[in-house]
């Protein structure tokens, strides 16, 4: 394999035989999704960042990434020496690549991308920024494959069944559903691109990609059939006779862009711009109508459907028990065998495979201990991370993919006694996760109205978190989905009876340490007053919170009431599958306060 | 005068002379704010109805007017007999203007609106609503103007000045702020459409309008000069030198139209689509480039500055006293002679008028008696309103505008013995008012995160109100101005440090009775910690509030401690202006709960 180095230079002189000026890769895949898979992990392969999110731009004399602040550090450590620079921002400044671009971009030139893995949103906003500047952008602009030799070939995996026990709903009448939503947005036809939409209207997973049971798919509905473009060896054979009487025709992956502008010719077309490539947006018929929105299953599956809540309650039971056997473990070896942030993660990982209907963990276990805590999404750099000492806090954030649903949950222990600025830190977030969960509202209010109620009693100490209270989780799919989110961004969706969000709020205090509290909540149908319907959240994460952090001082009643309800049902619910050992060391965690 | 239907007839044989199939009239004026001169009343002098805020439209089969929630009964009543219907949407069915035209629009017709006062913005959503139904918009449609023979003129009063001990800023220092600001923006010019931008950044107030101290113009920024709008014989000599020396140039009100598409070829020119109407952006020289955005006086007048702020404070204990003189003359005199709506109102506007520096009412004063009060914006319908019996709440809203400031207050009160309910709900709208006044919230935050901590304990019960917590309150301007807002709306304004705005929850019992409390707050800057400065409201107007509404249970102990020091501070600050007898009964309404 050659260096960063050799393949920049090799990149440079595709450029030169392409005429192509400015060349721009994202850190993104043709489904636009949040896990990508090897296959398409390019900017790992040329610059060696290992950061999720980034953007590399390459011309005759520069070549620089962009990231966000979470992988700041790493990637000024990861691009050394590379041949890329790494464009950090000021502090206060945003500098982002389309604001390189505009700055540096001559008139006349042509910047290339590869529009099969560009955002239609964000080829627009492109656009938009590059307005009367003679620019022309070549879409379709591959300079990738040809000098990638050892390139990943895209993954396979089987397609199974998530059967009506799981899912709730039969794949007929969830296509019905589809059906019907499409005919009141005037919308004959229906793209979806994101992976985990087609699995849930289908009721199928797989395991294409790490954290989410998904399969690489395109699907196009119609009024009659929907066009399923998958790698046909994936979808076994009953799957395939059952998709064949209802009308679900299996197509080359890769057919996807053809068979879309024959098809949608004199047609109106339903797709989603935010998660439908350029590339794709392009291969739609000229002479078809669109309608850009959110997609059908990605509303529809936001709200949880009874099935699917009472399985989730289930899967929290398990999910809940791996994880106190976890913190059990670590509480009875600690200090008696060496522990490093990876062996922690090994264990947990272990110890959630043996709960029933577990899939795979729906994102990198994060466990940090001290200052490694102070980062939000720290994962140990290469290695097995850092040993965990003599005193400090350990955060662990961790989830798993059920058949029954997809976990997400983080707590914070102290290791040796914690200090007093630690034990109010982890009060102030524990109020507000206590506030949020309490919180009752009427129809119609959405999520950043709620966000405040997690912050308050820490801005009221000068204290934040630069990050959401809560986001979106997907039901044995993506562990964050979209649409709702409880945060301060100008989110417009409405908090609905059904969703599945989580409660995270944080301290993170640089070089010392964080803390978060998170469990997910589902929201539900409180009482109907003349005032309107009023909505509720119900806490389904089940494990304790280490009282030994709490100053009682900073609770009021309510919010001890709500703790010690709490407790009290994580260990009725929990003690049932827990060792006799386990089970009087969780009654003693889960005491009133 | 014709009759409606009179008139309604006349307007019709006009659509045929003109070949417009639908006639859109809205109820503005071409500054497209919130009140307009009766010159522009053209509903009011059509229809009769009174409302503030209402569409017509008008075909050779239909004629119907819309209006919004507040009027909805006032509609009903004076719309009878008038040729008009009143078109009321379902109970949560929204179905406005534009909904009924897309609907019975016929491909190939021609609608008429007189550009001057229909917004650029309403004209673009009007344009996108009618996509593809082959229709014309003629936009210089004045059908009105040739059948209202006893038309009112326009309004005449005289510019005065509003000297920099009020301003805290020299007109001069303004305008250069505002050029520079356009520099960042690249507008070589800048409407102004807005008659209090004008105002504020000329330093001039006058008496056009009734409830806000402005006169009729508009203005375009250059570099170089200022081009005002403005019938020359409001501006006397000694403003007018001084303006001449600023380069601020007087030219006749009518001639803006013809000047701003010959001034602005090939420049930039920056305005505001919402309150720019679409005759004047036809106006603009084609070869020009637009830059659409809120005014940079919008921006710049929102943050008070420390003169304002110290101006604000005194006009606040002249508000106070005035409001303290008629609570307590009330009080005195209730029983003894009959009282009503109107009579209060005339009573309060006399104690007013007794004060310093005070120039009017801010807005029509809402005195409304038990099921009146339950209507957001009751006014008495014609006569003297409802009698103010033995028992039941009175609320009273009112406001001021001063040389110094403009005020906006609201306080409930009781006659007689109030009930359970009465207290229970009056005790949560103070929990929510006081819990807003306590905030304290990092900079960059958004006016809709604030909102929730106003409605939380009423939520908590099952209550709500359906209008926003706060508005922006201007300076001896408009009593409701922008750009940010305390509310569930998507407002994306930061409130900043220096904003003055309302803290108005509520609740309102259809046929029953309504409550609010509103002070005025401003905010200002807190401590700064790691992560960032902090900010906190200041409590500015001051009004006792009724104890006998409280019921003291549902009070926490720092809700309780806000209230007693507010009340020491209303003590402290008006006692001084007030007689003996009035100083005894207020100190009894201030004693610590």
């Amino acid at each position: 394999m050659n260096s960063s180095v050799e393949k920049l230079a090799l990149l440079r002189s595709a450029l030169h035989q392409n005429s192509i000026d400015l060349y721009i890769i994202p850190s993104s895949d043709p489904h636009l999704g949040e896990y990508i898979p090897d296959h398409w992990q390019i900017i790992k392969w040329l610059t060696g960042f290992t950061g999720s999110a980034a953007t590399v731009i390459i011309s005759d004399t520069f070549a620089g990434l962009w990231t966000d602040s979470r992988y700041f550090i790493q990637a000024e450590k990861q691009l050394s020496g590379s041949g890329f620079e790494f464009v950090k921002p000021g502090l206060f400044q945003r500098y982002d690549f389309m604001d390189f671009i505009s700055e540096n971009v001559k008139s006349g030139s042509k910047i290339g991308i590869d529009g099969r893995i560009f955002s239609l949103a964000g080829f627009r906003r492109m656009e938009k920024r590059l307005e009367g500047k003679m620019v022309s952008i070549d879409t379709q602009c591959d300079l990738i494959s040809s000098i990638w030799d050892d390139r990943p070939p895209l993954p396979f995996s089987y397609a199974f069944d998530h059967p009506v026990e799981f899912s709730g709903k039969e794949r007929s009448v969830k296509i019905n559903e589809v059906r019907e939503l499409m005919g009141k947005q005037n919308a004959d036809f229906h793209l979806l691109t994101s992976n985990d939409d087609i699995m849930w209207l289908l009721n199928i997973r797989g395991n294409d990609l790490k954290y989410s049971p998904l399969l690489l798919s395109f699907a196009l509905i119609g009024m009659e059939q929907i066009l399923l473009f998958i790698d046909e060896a994936k979808i076994p054979i009953k799957l395939a006779s059952e998709f064949d009487k209802l009308g679900i025709v299996i197509l080359p992956y890769d057919e996807i862009s053809g068979i879309l502008s024959s098809v949608t010719e004199g047609h109106s077309v339903l797709f989603n711009p935010q998660s439908t490539s350029v590339g794709l947006f392009k291969s739609i018929s000229k002479n078809s109508r669109t309608v850009d929105d959110i997609s059908i299953p990605a509303r529809l599956k936001s709200i949880k459907n009874k099935t699917e809540i009472r399985n989730i309650a289930n899967t929290m039971i398990r999910d809940g028990v791996a994880l106190t056997k976890f913190f059990h473990w670590f509480n009875s070896y600690h200090g008696k065998e060496p522990k490093t942030e990876s062996s922690l993660s090994d264990k947990l990982f272990e110890l959630r495979s043996q709960q029933k209907d577990f899939l795979g963990s729906s994102f990198a276990t994060i466990t940090a201990f001290n200052e490694n805590s102070a980062l939000p999404h720290y994962t140990p750099d290469g290695g097995s991370g850092a040993e965990i000492g003599e005193r400090g806090l350990l955060l662990v954030d961790s989830g798993g993919q059920y058949m029954g649903g997809t976990t997400d949950i983080t707590r914070t222990i102290p290791v040796g006694i914690p200090s007093a600025q630690q034990k109010k830190d982890f009060t102030l977030i524990l109020k507000g996760h206590i506030n949020l969960a309490l919180a009752k509202f009427p129809n119609g209010t959405r999520g950043y109205q709620l966000d405040f109620i997690a912050r308050r009693a820490m801005w009221g100490s000068g204290l934040n978190y630069a990050h959401g209270t809560g986001h979106g989780v997907g039901y044995c799919l993506n562990v964050h989905e979209g649409p709702q989110s409880i945060s301060p961004a100008d989110n417009k969706t409405v908090i609905e009876a059904g969703m599945l969000t989580s409660n995270e709020p944080a301290i993170y205090r640089e070089g010392e340490y964080g803390i978060r509290i998170e469990n997910l909540i589902i929201c539900y149908e409180d009482e109907e007053t003349e005032f309107g319907q009023f909505l509720r959240f119900d806490t389904v994460s089940l494990c304790y919170i280490e009282k030994s952090l709490i100053d009682k001082s900073i609770l009021d009643q309510k919010e001890i009431e709500w703790l010690n309800a709490y407790h009290s049902e994580v260990y009725d619910k929990l003690s049932p599958h827990l060792t006799s050992e386990e089970k009087t060391w969780l009654k003693e965690k889960t005491e009133p306060l």
